[in-house]
């Protein structure tokens, strides 16, 4: 298996501001795999959440042994080995991993949907993302994403009641807030969750920061909506603890390491009963694609990354309007932009 | 998508014994679908302990609503549809989950590990099932049984610890003992499992029947070897509330309801910290095929259930020697004996 890869810097529509900070460009890093005369194409987004940056993702994919990975079939064992190779680097490996999912599905000559067995009409419509921003601001973004049925605002600071109000004064859309860890104080959070309950907002996710899960068992009893982990989950092993603090998971795949993981994380949150909702970073066509696939088995998608930004260098699976669509290229479906 | 379905009795080499009762044959229906021009083999093993019969898998496949499935490639639909369509009934599932995944493979061109991204090398030996029978019969049965690696030893009665020590007589192989529920009291069950292990048996499976986690729990905290669940566990759903009461659990397609639900298991139970056996029931070689696709995942095997039987109409994975043994045919790699 040859391996190379690119950074990629992109270029964000409008300045993304969450309640942890803001920024005008997301780095990105592409790998292309070959074997056997197929291709498969992947993307590492890090974050620096998670420590990760374009430079670890680069000493990360440096160092993997790709000498010993002599058949692309084997993802199993080349997973396996990519995750044991070094803790965290989640983004880096996800870019493994998706890139070997594209391309065992070029080598077959099939859709990975398909491979799968899902069903792509099955997908719920992706939300759309509106970072915080003034109440003035904020309704003319609304106003932009007249075409997406569903909202998914970002919330945590003081007074973001009014950006969920400056909503409400446009629309009457379904909203999903988003705290991203923002409220520090369970009853602030109450407040706030019950107050948001109560102008449509239909689910919140992250409100308190990720390690405060016997805070989010208290809220878990008091609220009148589902609230999804993000931040406090990475990887399937989270999730047994989790069960209890939150309804439902935030699954992405920079953050889990894969298509692979992210579908054991599915099947696990089915049998705990918790929802699952496929979430993104700032992706390019890649990731989204990669994520896309997994849709079927979601309750709800958060998968706009390659909407916010201007330069994306693949496209894949669509997403106008909402509605996700696949196309019947093979694998991830990507076409490269530039031929 | 068009199905048939036959009746086949199964001929056992040697009257079979459990705690629970003893035969000499043992039912099986062999699904055949058929869609685009490619044909899909699975099968149900039904058994009486979860009330399936020959009749219940015959009403059950004739109850489906065929028509409906239009498109093979639809695998989680139709499995959805399968599921929710009556309670139980898992190993008539398990038939149509089987055949479609035969009939995945077939169509792609490849064997449904490869698919899966599996690597047959990393498959466990599988153990050989000794019934429960007189000292003399087991000696030589063991005598035998000469080629496998591992035995399993079907214990659960009155003196059985005779049964462990006729093997120890023979031979110092690795053996796993199952109770099949056999034990109904707490402290023998201690005192048997401590015993068995002090003769070398590396872990004991169901001591105790199913409903009794409580004890369980109070089991698992005082014994030298792991404890699996066989009889406790049929489906994802149940692997939450097992993950204080055994060490690991004991998969069967047949209990679950196909490779689809066994697949949702092993993640389940990886992230929650439970070890995985791949079992069986007596079945032909297609279903102990399709269980033989998910062996590289689990951590033990007991697929035997076709080298018990004399009139196998079947052949594809092999386990001469306790080694699975994979070959490239695509899907479930079957062949049929009469051409």
């Amino acid at each position: 298996v040859k391996a190379s890869w690119e950074k990629r810097d992109l270029s964000l529509r409008h300045p993304f501001t969450i309640a942890r900070g803001s920024r005008t460009t997301s780095p990105s890093v592409i790998l292309r795999l070959e074997h056997d005369g197929t291709t498969g194409i992947g993307e590492a987004a890090p974050s620096s959440r998670y420590d990760e940056t374009v430079e670890t993702v680069d000493q990360f994919l440096a160092s993997l042994p790709w000498q010993r990975f002599h058949d692309a079939f084997l993802l199993e064992e080349i997973c396996s080995t990519v995750v044991s190779h070094a803790p965290g680097n989640n983004a880096a490996k996800a870019a493994v991993d998706l890139a070997l999912h594209d391309w065992l599905g070029n080598r077959l000559g099939q859709p990975l949907w398909r491979i799968l067995g899902l069903n792509p009409a099955k997908a719920p419509v992706t939300s759309f993302t509106i970072g915080i921003d003034t109440p003035e601001a904020v309704r003319k973004k609304v106003a932009e994403a007249e075409e997406f049925p569903v909202l998914k605002v970002k919330v945590g600071i003081p007074d973001d009641e009014m950006i969920i109000q400056a909503i409400r004064d446009c629309t009457d859309k379904p909203i999903r807030a988003d705290a991203n860890e923002g409220w520090t104080d369970k009853s602030l959070a109450l407040d706030k969750i019950c107050q948001f309950a109560e102008m449509g907002v239909e689910l919140v996710e992250q409100p308190m920061p990720a390690n405060r899960l016997d805070d989010m068992v208290w809220l878990r009893e008091r609220v009148p909506v589902p609230l999804f982990a993000d931040e406090s989950v990475r990887s399937g092993a989270d999730l047994k603890r989790l069960s209890g603090s939150f309804h439902g998971i935030n699954i992405k795949l920079m953050k889990c390491g894969g298509i692979r993981e992210a579908l054991r994380m599915i099947h696990t949150a089915r049998s705990l009963g918790l929802s699952v909702m496929l979430g993104c970073m700032i992706e390019t066509s890649v990731g989204i694609s990669g994520a896309a696939q997994l849709a079927p088995l979601a309750d709800y998608c958060d998968l706009d990354g390659n909407i916010l930004i201007t330069n994306d260098p693949y496209t894949g699976v669509l997403s106008g309007r909402g509605k996700l669509v696949f196309s019947d290229r093979p694998g991830l479906g990507l076409l490269d932009r530039n031929g």
